[in-house]
């Protein structure tokens, strides 16, 4: 594999038009899945995909893709980057006792340097394991932002409000949400998008919540929210509001806004009517769900029904990696299992899952498939290896059989992220070395 | 990590003494389950462990295991390594489908050669994985124990034999089984160890069943089986014989012998009883359990009752590859998430489950633990990687964060067999061709 790539950086700093030979592409357009041939990127955009060599490309520098599946870039629709610096603090917890012992005094400590290197570790692992595109709910968002922007990522951020505090901090923590999803919204050349984030219906009082929503409307952005993760959670909100957490949210107004929930473990079938009616979607978050023991989302249910779901790998600190292959996989894996049912979610599905249903997800119109007119979000996987042999089926094998280490180039808006498994944006050792010191300095005051 | 082991290579072939300096170690003992220093090995054998310079190494070959963490080699208990060649092959379908129209029609025209290359490959994707050891239930074992003699690793074997066939098939079957076991027993200096296995309950009519458990006891073997994969074979069992598996394998005798069962999935309380009063072992299936949709094994019942449990991959067929470290995984996340108790297979547990239990299910009595005396197999994982930071939890990190990628070097009874990731003993690049091949081959006959 060693140099099959270099001619592209020999490409010249005017040059805005490459091509790919030799590629097996991951097209998922009904009965052919993977098209084998060319590929042609011009500036951003994918301009041609097919088996025949494409008109007008003489001159233009071209990269051999033999033992090369590209796919589109994969898409993680939930998570909180910083919560790296907690990997590997608490595990086997029962849930109150990972977050109120270990998770949220650790958090209370984090200043906007740790943001910016748990963020960074985060962003390194993402994209190095293909994914090109993802959802940040955190706090310091301007760090986030920044790291964003360093890396080339693709990127959907917002500010979580937790709203269980004084009036006057509520007001701080909206205004801070509002300007931030002012001010990032279209940063980074369009790479960076952002939405309004109130934590949970559990964490935040509805008035405090509807103000969330009336700022989405004002904006003109969507909302996200983690909702229904546990059974208790559930009940908790039957107490409180006399509601579930669907109709709690439906009653304070999300959904007239554009919609992304979190986990949606915890389900009746009434409430996968209401998210379907109202076109929401669910970010399902299978490693999490089932470390956290939050129990096994109905995935099936709601893909039935018509809800569009994706996938995250939320926090590392509850996961513990952010390999969105592993997402797929267990995806793939885990509603079989548990319904009994071995059609059900295929490889396929389950890559439409990690790929355009999360872009679809973040309301991103031009992300998550290769195609003419596509962005050039993409990554190119080594199958020359024994895990992808025989070449039976390379969209089994991207979901049943690879991990995130297989993969051996990133490409984020036709630009090169990574090359041979290296971040080409970011100092990687320097992020090992500080993400380090900050877990230390955390340990430490 | 480039150059770290390079003084290695430069051993003179008479030095059979050396140490690894600057490691981490797993040595899950008790509070200390990772130590930090030193390991001496002689031979084929672990002689010191410490966090204290050893005495009397003046001279010997030295390795800096800096960013290395060592690990016990991981055990593979159940698996069929020449189904490589069907990865990919039929995927996401009802079993008897997947079984009727796409494995067995497939397997029927399996020769020596395709036994041989299916195993190769498999053997290199375990070997670089980490994998020290695997049980192998085939046909052609012959082929199988060649490959395992070539590689360097350890392997438990045995002619698995379905007895739904003429009594002439029956006897040839059962005079293969007995000569493989016979002749193969403590081969390739001791690394193969052998059993006898009748293909499973549902395959084996009783008189042919107990035809091997005499055989076990003749050669002092011990003995494997599949049991209790699926809920419909159970109730065919009982249809068939009035009994449950696991009171029918009893009825035959097979506990009487050591004994492994492969899946055990749908037990009942009585049932799980009957095989700890027999201290028969389970090999735990997560992934091959979850992609044939066969449902979640009582591992946490299991455990509780003092039932070993050891992990296997199964064959690539139904999971689809050949990675401990996702089963490992699987096995921590999915008893919680089923559960509800995220306390259940906490990680340490889990990579006991991946290497010593492993290592006691196949009757290896000195292999699964780093510890002075032991065999030295054993794996280096490379920590110094986004994923694997900050260093909080080494045990956890593996457990739930790492991959079969992340393994650099690999040693079985002393001597290097994966050295950054590349295998020493096997010809890689011949493997992946001839796999490819052989499956070709298998299409078009």
């Amino acid at each position: 594999m060693t140099d099959k790539l270099n001619n592209l950086s020999q490409t010249s700093p005017n040059s805005n038009k490459w091509m790919i030979k030799n590629g097996a592409f991951s097209v998922q357009d009904g009965d052919k899945a993977v098209i084998r041939g060319y590929m042609v990127i011009e500036d951003d955009l994918i301009s041609y995909i097919g088996e025949e060599a494409p008109a007008n490309v003489e001159g233009i520098p071209v990269i051999d893709g033999t033992h090369l599946f590209f796919m589109p870039g994969l898409v993680n629709t939930h998570g909180h980057a910083a919560m790296s610096l907690l990997r590997g603090y608490g595990d086997d917890l029962a849930l109150q006792v990972w977050l109120q012992e270990k998770m949220w005094p650790m958090e209370a400590k984090f200043t906007s340097s740790d943001v910016y290197w748990g963020t960074s570790l985060s962003v390194v692992e993402m994209l190095k394991g293909g994914t090109t595109t993802f959802l940040d709910m955190y706090d310091h968002m301007d760090q986030v932002g920044k790291v964003v922007e360093q890396s080339g990522m693709r990127a959907s951020l917002m500010r979580g409000a937790i709203g269980l505090c004084s009036e006057e901090l509520q007001k701080h923590k909206l205004a801070e949400a509002i300007a931030f999803a002012k001010d990032w919204n279209g940063k980074a050349d369009g790479r960076i998008t952002t939405m309004l984030s109130p934590h949970a219906p559990y964490t935040c009082p509805p008035a405090f919540f509807e103000k969330f929503v009336q700022a989405a409307h004002d904006l003109d952005l969507p909302m996200h929210t983690h909702m229904s993760e546990t059974k208790a959670e559930v009940e908790q909100n039957v107490q409180d509001y006399g509601l579930r957490p669907v109709a709690h949210l439906e009653k304070m107004g999300m959904f007239t806004r554009p919609s992304l929930v979190a986990h949606g473990v915890h389900l009746n079938d009434e409430e996968i009517d209401i998210l379907a009616s109202h076109h929401v979607g669910v970010s399902h978050n299978p490693g999490s769900n089932l470390k956290l023991a939050s129990g096994v989302a109905r995935v099936i249910e709601l893909m039935r029904a018509g809800v569009k779901v994706s996938l995250g790998t939320d926090g590392a600190a509850s996961n513990n990696n952010l390999d969105m292959f592993e997402e797929m996989r267990l995806a793939a894996l885990i509603h079989k299992g548990v319904s009994g049912d071995p059609t059900a979610v295929p490889a396929a599905e389950a890559l439409r899952m990690g790929t355009i249903y999360g872009a679809e997800s973040l309301f991103l119109d031009r992300v998550g498939v290769l195609a003419p007119g596509m962005k050039a979000d993409m990554i190119a996987l080594n199958t020359d290896q024994a895990h992808f042999l025989p070449h039976s089926d390379l969209i089994s094998h991207a979901v049943y059989s690879a991990s995130a280490k297989d993969v051996e180039h990133v490409w984020v808006d036709g630009k090169q992220i990574v090359k041979h498994g290296a971040c080409l944006t970011l100092d990687e050792e320097r992020i090992r070395r500080e993400a380090q010191a900050a877990f230390e300095g955390l340990l430490s005051r």
